[in-house]
Formats: C-alpha cells, sequence, structure tokens
C-alpha cells in the first residue's frame, strides 16, 4: 500500500541522503537532477525509486529542494508553477534569509524553508549515506504565512530520516552557521594555508586531523554558501581574530594565559552539554 | 628471561600509554609519579608493573620522562644523578629547544630529546592507552653529541609503541608543532568563545564537533605549551590572522573566492597526501 510519494530535486549528497533515509515499500521515492550523471549515480545507488522531470517531481506529496544555494530560488520559482494542489515543498539551503524574502514576495503558504545541520567533506549521491541525518538537527524556518500543516508533513518525514526539527527564525539560524558552520569551514582553509610552509605535514596528530577535515570542501559549493551568507560570516571572522588577539596577548604573561585556559575549559563544559554526544554524531 | 628494565616519570596520559604500550613478560615496567594519587591509578589500570621511587626508575635501561613541559628539565638534573651507569634517557615534551639547550649544557650525552605526535583532550592515566601511539610519528631531535647507541634503543622502543620514530632539528619540531598542534589548540578554544553568546549550540555538526575537539584541554599543562613555544605560536596566530583577512576580503568577490576555496582544495590535496590515512588516525 503505497502512502505516499516524495519528490527530490538535485541528487547530489544531501538529495541523495534524503532519499537513502527515506526508503521504505510505502514510499515511492522520485528524483529529478539537471546533470544526467548525477540522477544516474542516484538511482545506481537506490537514492530513488526512480528518475523523472522536474514536472513528474514536483507533484509528488512532499518535495525536497536540495540544489545548491544559488539556484533554490530559481527551483522554487519553477516547482511552484509544477507543484500538484496539495504538494508542500521543502529545501534544504544553507542560508536562509533570501529564501524566506522569496516565500514571503511568492506568498507559498505550501512552502516550509529548512535546513538540515549535517553534510560531508566529499560531495555528490556516491557519497550519500541513510545515516548523514540521524541525530542532527534540522532546521525550519518557517514565517508568519506558512501552512501548519505543511511544516508538519516535513516534520513528520524529518524524523523518519532520523534527524530532530528545531524551529528557528531565519535571521537567527543565518547568524548561527555563520559562527558554527560557516566559519569552522573558512578556519580549516585558513589553517591549511599557514602550514603550507612546513615540511613535515605527516606529524599532525587528531587536533590537526580534526581542524583541517573539511578543509578543501567542493569550492562552487561553499563559494554560494560563504558568498550567501557574507555578513554573518564576515562578522564571525572579525569575532574570531579578536579572540585570536586576545590569546596572543596572553602567551607571554602566563598567570593571564591560564585564566584564559581556564575559561576556555568552562566555555567547552558549557557548551559541551549543548553539543552532540559521541553516540549522536 | 627478562631483558630490559624501562623506566617511566610521570604517570600521566603520556607516560600511563607509554607503560601500557610496552607492556611485555620480558620487559619490567617501573614507574614514578610525584602525586601518590596518579602513580595509584597507573598502577591500578596496569600501566606500569611497579612504581618506586625516582631513585629506582632512573636506575632503569631506558627512561622515559613524561613529566609536564616546566618540569622536564629539572627531572631531568634529578634523572641524570641519579641514572645508572648505561641507563638512556629520553623525554616527551612538546617543545624541544629549551630542552635541547640543557643536554647540550649538561653534555648529556646520554640523553635523546623526543615527542610523542599523540595526545587526548582528556588528561591523567585514567585515559591511557595501550593504542595512544599506533601510527603516530614520534620525533627524536638528537644533537650533535647524542650517542648513536642511545637513539637507536629509544627508536626500538618507540617502534614497538606502534609509533614512526622521525628526526628532526629542535628549531623546526617547534616551529612544526606551533601550527599542527598548538595553533589547532588556539582555535579551538577561541571559536568556541565565538559562539559564546549563541542559543543553539546544538544545531553545531561534524565541522563544529571537530574544529572544537580540544577545545578546553587541560589549562595547566597547555599554558606550559604555548608559554613556552610562545613566539612560534605567536608568529602562527599572525599568519592565520593574515589567511583570515584573505578570506573575509574575498566574501564579496565571488570570483575570489571561488579562486581562493580552489586553492585550498589544492593545499588540502598535497597535505593530505602526507597526512595519516583514517586507518592511521
Amino acid at each position: 500500500m503505497l502512502t505516499m510519494t516524495v519528490g527530490i530535486v538535485g541528487l547530489g549528497l544531501i538529495g541523495g541522503s534524503i532519499g537513502l533515509a527515506l526508503r521504505d515499500p510505502n514510499r515511492r521515492i522520485i528524483g529529478y537532477d539537471p546533470v544526467a550523471k548525477s540522477a544516474e549515480v542516484a538511482k545506481s545507488r537506490f537514492c530513488v525509486d526512480e528518475v523523472g522531470t522536474l514536472a513528474d517531481v514536483a507533484k509528488a506529496d512532499v518535495v525536497f529542494v536540495a540544489a545548491p544555494p544559488d539556484s533554490v530560488v530559481s527551483v522554487l520559482d519553477q516547482t511552484a508553477s509544477l507543484r500538484g494542489e496539495s504538494t508542500v515543498v521543502t529545501d534544504c539551503a544553507s542560508i536562509k534569509e533570501q529564501i524566506v524574502e522569496w516565500a514571503n514576495s511568492a506568498g507559498a503558504t505550501w512552502f516550509v524553508p529548512g535546513h538540515p545541520m549535517a553534510g560531508h567533506e566529499k560531495s555528490g549521491a556516491k557519497y550519500a549515506s541513510a545515516w548523514l541525518f540521524r541525530d542532527a538537527r534540522w532546521i525550519l524556518t518557517p514565517v508568519t504565512k506558512t501552512d501548519r500543516a505543511s511544516v508538519r508533513a516535513v516534520e513528520a518525514l524529518v524524523k523518519i530520516a532520523g534527524a530532530k526539527p528545531i524551529r528557528l527564525d531565519a535571521g537567527e539560524h543565518d547568524r548561527h552557521v555563520a559562527v558554527l558552520s560557516h566559519l569552522p569551514h573558512v578556519v580549516a582553509n585558513a589553517i591549511s594555508a599557514v602550514a603550507q610552509p612546513l615540511t613535515h605535514h605527516e606529524i599532525g596528530a587528531g587536533s590537526w586531523r580534526d581542524v583541517t577535515r573539511v578543509a578543501g570542501a567542493e569550492p562552487v559549493l561553499w563559494a554560494q554558501i560563504l558568498g550567501g551568507n557574507s555578513l554573518a560570516v564576515s562578522a564571525a571572522i572579525d569575532s574570531l581574530i579578536e579572540e585570536l588577539r586576545t590569546a596572543q596577548a596572553a602567551l607571554k604573561d602566563r598567570d593571564r594565559l591560564l585564566t584564559l585556559l581556564h575559561e576556555a575549559r568552562e566555555i567547552k563544559e558549557n557548551q559541551g552539554k549543548r553539543l552532540p554526544t559521541d553516540s549522536e554524531a
């Protein structure tokens, strides 16, 4: 008994993983990607039951738009004109203010702006995983006009995918991800560049491997993410530089250094309570 | 048949892990820690076969000094006067220039300055692991006067512990660890401080967890490490700030941002070749 059809527009790492996470005999998963090769990889990895046109996919009960940030608004415009009468649409873009502007101006009550807090330094459905969203937060930033039943429909699927839905204001979201996601990527690239003159990178241990893990992540995608959230990311970089200068000034004063490191431990312990635990990670 | 005795001075995470990594029916492991409770934890976790006085431990065939950075020179002075006729001594301090100065001025041909590139955000023998050094680099910075047989004796044990010995000049070592180890710790603390004003730390995903993993590491130890290598760490912070400013300036210019991110990918790929693989990590 087929209970619903889920559409996925954009069959990369995120779209492919949504498909894998939602696969069930009771759900038909239909996907579309403008790049035939991407659709093929997603199909061959069983991320989708079938591949269709954008018009086919837009008729699903719930459509996930997992397109690159720069393309989301244009895909939403197309989907708006192709969607079925009761189709609910959500997106996965990592910046939400401009998406929410679109929702407001389009009066799209059936659209639920969303952002799964999960990813990987590798891109493409080749790396898609049914486990990518397990215990991750999936942020939804509905606006006043957003239909409540639509929000509930998206939340239900997000939970099935293993994630924990959470509602946030779009501006709050963008400031949070600037620090919690975009800044770590900027830092990973910057610190790797600092190490360039060294001759023995192989001596780097766990802390080096971790701080640089996401360095070099997909340039085209990250140019869109960082460029799309440039104001908040720039402010986050300013704050980080201020903290680095504070640490630098303390290097020569042992008491001050010790105080700073004790504060850092307190901060970590406080934030740790709210961070995913190892079993969640 | 007992082939050798290994002494360990300082039974914390590193000393305890050395004991566990070297345990063997043919080796007697004897440990000393000025804090009775630390020695007790190490003994109860079978990191050492027995606990003795510094004088007992200093008579071993090979002695590992795994004391906090600030105490190493004083422990080495004491060990020098207590050691057996053919005892080889090595240390584990994460900064090497001042240790090498000591070796030169003491004319300690039997002393091999060393630094295992392994650690953990938790300290104490409670967290010691026989696997801590597996596939890690263990840097040795012998000086001209260092006895070659002593270097070989330390290298042999380092390999038994599962690590890969590598020889470096002490100054080279200190500049490398400033970037590859000390800077990641400074960054982890700084970026955690940047996130303090946020209300939803729990939305941070893998990149956030990784960049902050070592935040809040043992304040007393890290004040000694960062303070002891302050010049090189300060220079590394300057370089990082320069790279962050470059990234910040590129945020508003999509072409420049894309170029920068492509460069970052190239850097990561080049360094990746020389980084530990997942199976080594």
